[in-house]
């Protein structure tokens, strides 16, 4: 694959940590799961979009599996999430600005990926989106939520900008470290003020009013 | 792979917008969720089944990747079934009709490409079916609803009876334009007078009686 | 891939019957299904993990859609928990013998297959793990259970310590018939013991007490 920045690596290294640790951390809250359990999860969060991208591109065995510090940082994001659960659940913001550093770089990843693998700009965007989303999406359906990405709080939007802006930079033959770092800061900045102005995407008019009964599930 | 005849590509392209309708307008029955999110589900519905069977051949990047009509089609269905969605409500019968006419094919296609790509029979009949029902299986699972396929009218079943016939004419050496209409016609007509009639499959003595629990969900 | 020894082939084989019977059953004691539904969720128990595995590793097509055997045995265990559910409800304890027994092979085969394809060693134990629980939990997730290999009883924890036992005697040099049959026995007696004396793994402070709740879906 195209050479990856080391400042774009630090980024992503720092999104999979993140990853790990909310990804094992929404796992304590909203199953009872031993350790294994906890850590499987944490590991699916950081790993599973960029495996799904791997596989679809043809990417075997995927990037994550052959860099022993992917693997490491989830494993120890869900031990943490396993070991601090109850002192962590009071760093709510810290831990969501990491995990939007996440979002954002593995979009970008994701997205820069798959155009150099030859594929095309929609195929290209919905793997910056499923980088960006597919292992926390993984986790909700494994512990029976409705996936965060169907129903909250732009998650997958801020994820689609930035594969917009990759694709962009990458078809007009500028990209590069800066366009990265650009799509990744404009995904985080959407994201996180989405989280705190509690922004949504439009929805369909007569949609089921069913957000609370799939929150408490 | 085998070239596909115009006509089937056709018929292909026509279930895979009608996948994608028909897989957005479940979504927003079932669930509240944003343009995003309705616009993902039915391009999963509409595109998921091909993609797990060209994973499982080894045919990556999967066909859907590389035709940017199937993309088009799908997310199209996904924005039409966004906008319209109550209007469609009435239409019930027509979606029907349409979602018959993708499983047909799908089915087909799959298990014809499974054979080409030197798989044995049954592999063929099992991606057959995976194409076929496999988009609206992953949908189902997303918004937490026990997939259609495993509870109900026949379903999965017509899928089979079509690879069935598409891997007896391939094994025949008679596979061609005529053969796989006919496979595709005997899946939509079962399928269709089971929708019409509430056929089911047999079942299990002694299974739980939950369908109405499940579907309530 | 490494030739595997007949007397492993052999578990093999009982695991993926095991595993399709099993599967099956859960399947018919959880959600209303038609035959379709039952035998399509034994296959995915007794085939998915190692469908996951191959997928992740490149082995395509996958190993049991290229060995007649594997096939036959997953549909031969979902048709007959199909045609008996009823009366292997009262074989609890032998069903559970034999699926403990798939868990074991598995795992071995699961990680040393990985490792055989260049894989470092995080990855192998994962694919151990994986290739152990994978069918069961796709099963669990498509009938809206929370997966067991989250929740109860030893069951990844076991898997996990397999793979950790094949992986030291590949690194070793030893790794043959005897050392995997060791590391079978090993995660098979601390199954069975799991079952029988209902041992956890650690669970995290603070995690939601839901299993019954989750239990009684």
């Amino acid at each position: 694959m195209t050479y990856q920045p080391p400042l774009l690596v630090a980024l992503d290294l720092t999104g999979t940590f993140a990853f790990g640790l909310n990804g094992a951390l929404t796992a304590v809250r909203v199953a009872r799961l031993d350790v294994v359990g906890v850590v499987a999860l944490g590991m699916i969060t950081a790993l599973g979009g960029g495996v799904i991208r791997d596989v679809l591109i043809g990417a075997i065995p995927p990037a994550t599996f052959r860099d022993w510090r992917y693997f490491a940082l989830a494993v120890a994001g869900g031990l943490i999430a396993f070991a601090l659960s109850k002192a962590l659940d009071r760093l709510g913001t810290p831990i969501m600005v990491l995990d939007a550093i996440g979002l954002s770089t593995f979009a970008v990843i994701g997205a820069s990926k798959a155009l150099d693998f030859g594929l095309g700009i929609g195929p290209a965007l919905l793997l910056g989106v499923v980088t960006g989303v597919g292992g926390g999406t993984i986790r909700d359906m494994l512990v029976l939520r409705i996936p965060t990405v169907l129903r909250s709080d732009l998650y997958a939007l801020p994820a689609l900008v930035a594969a917009v802006i990759t694709v962009i930079a990458f078809e007009l033959g500028f990209y590069g470290l800066p366009a990265a770092l650009a799509a990744a800061a404009v995904c985080f900045v959407i994201r996180v003020l989405g989280v705190r102005y509690r922004l949504q995407a439009p929805e369909p008019l007569g949609s089921v009013k069913r957000r609370k009964a799939s929150e408490g599930e």
